[in-house]
């Protein structure tokens, strides 16, 4: 990177795309200019470390791009939005090799490109490690926001899009152990249900969280905000042959994959009982009253506390 | 951090700040939702690392908080927007006391209350070292955006803000060398001027950028980017009494801290020959047609090659 400095690697990195239609001002100047055609924009910003949350030689800088746009755009997607941008910040060593930054930015563009948006702009600099700040831009076209307060007792839990894979591939990546090779692809690339949360949105959705930390501690975020309990039914999930076979021959129990495995960002939402749940969604449980016992755990699995990992705390 | 946890992090450092009207949902979901009454939305990403971009025995938690923010939100405003809110990504330390946290939120919090908004949302994560990425968003009234590439021959050039006491700061703390306080405050904070943007749109700016790598280098992308030529007339500076003070002491030339210092987002703009130029700027330069050799450097002091550091090329 050293020597293509680091207003020749903006240039290169970004300009190179073409922009999508809502970006109205790309690259190379203060700012971007994006189109926010519902008069408010949805926004949220990620952080993505070399070691911490992608290791160079798991991922190659094309799987990690398209990773780093993905869950920022399924966060998108989460609100009940479709993306319309993304910003990158980038930090790397300077004798990151320049093809591996134009790799990366060859998966940020091709995961965009599933949602129809491009990369708007961005910031480079140099540090010892790499790091990947990304932000995602959103329009609700005029729908309400699906935020995670919204679930009433009585609404039926929903999940649509996969789960368990992300963290089958982490521990076989891990331990060296084979398996499928959908996990281990998986947890270098997930593949958010995007356009299942505007439909979501659209079915009156109470409520909607992309699932990053693990299901349960994620539905425990809906919980949280929205003072209710939530009871999952472990019998609703369809447990792919694949992973329960590799769970066997790790001694695993592959539902531990499924309730508390990160990084897959399915989308889990609220729905009314009268609502017309979307096709592709599965019900996995039941919005309850907050128990009058306030040591009782907000989700509970077949109605009793879950022994094991609650997802993962960055700062444990 | 490591006793309070990341969720805990968030709620205290994020949730604790009033919002402003514009962030229509603040932190705690899956993103935020910010108003763009405009139907567009100005975006900016920037990475401040420590021991590269601040130090923290150099400042404040609470400093680099206000400055993180200011060049920024500096961005916004070169685009002629006035800012609507802040996303920030932090990654730190386990180690990392919370004050420094808290107090990072408190000067985020307090540069943005001087343009009115707040802190919508983030996201913290472990590091080895404390990075700070600050995305900024705008709305323009219905104005164009004021670009880099708009300057036509014949415009007057001005700037706004004041520049040099960054440069003199930072080499009065890398020198250990006693100089004016107001120089090292203006290197640990900045001081943009930030209503002076929207006022240039208004006024008819045909280009115009936030000074953060160094006047002449930012002059630069103006003159790449509208492809013109730009001579700045060194004496229509005002070289403050402390600045050239320091300077002489130092046995340097302060111009060079005006003409190449950076990080004091000033605002630089292009105005037509029959613009008002709004009061509080300053006429320093003309635009004209880029000389027919293309070995000319694009910008000129006085006519000629300016020799010395042209600004800052963090790969360089």
């Amino acid at each position: 990177m050293r020597d293509v400095g680091e207003f020749g690697l903006i240039d290169r990195v970004a300009r190179q795309a073409l922009q999508s239609p809502t970006v109205l001002l790309g690259p190379g100047d203060d700012a971007a200019l994006v189109a926010a055609p519902d008069g408010r924009v949805v926004a949220s910003t990620d952080l993505l470390l070399q070691g911490r949350h992608f290791r160079t030689d798991w991922s190659t800088a094309y799987q990690v791009g398209r990773k780093a746009a993905a869950q920022n755009l399924a966060d998108i997607a989460a609100m009940g939005a479709v993306p319309t941008a993304l910003l990158i910040g980038l930090a790397a060593p300077a004798d990151l090799p320049v093809t591996w930054a134009q790799e990366l930015a060859a998966g940020l563009a091709d995961e965009c490109a599933l949602v129809g948006v491009s990369v708007a702009g961005g910031d480079t600099t140099r540090a010892d490690s790499i790091m990947i700040a990304v932000t995602a831009l959103g329009d609700l076209r005029g729908h309400a926001p699906v935020t995670r307060s919204g679930a009433h007792p009585g609404d039926r839990v929903a999940i649509v899009g996969e789960l368990g894979w992300s963290a089958c591939g982490y521990q076989l990546l891990a331990s060296g152990a084979a398996g499928p090779q959908k996990a281990l692809a998986r947890h270098r690339v997930p593949e958010p249900p995007y356009a299942q949360g505007p439909l979501a949105a659209e079915a009156g959705a109470t409520a909607m969280i992309d699932v990053s930390d693990g299901l349960l501690a994620d539905l425990g975020h809906i919980a949280r905000e929205s003072d209710v309990g939530i009871d999952v039914e472990p019998g609703a999930f369809a447990i792919p042959e694949q992973l329960r076979t590799t769970a066997d021959r790790l001694g695993i129990d592959p539902l531990v994959w499924i309730l508390t495995g990160g990084e897959d960002h399915a989308l889990a939402a609220c729905y009314p009982a009268a609502a017309d749940i979307p096709p592709g969604w599965t019900v996995i449980g039941t919005v309850h009253k907050r128990s009058a016992d306030q040591s009782a755990p907000r989700v509970t699995v077949a109605g009793k506390a879950w022994i094991g990992a609650q997802g993962w705390d960055h700062f444990a």
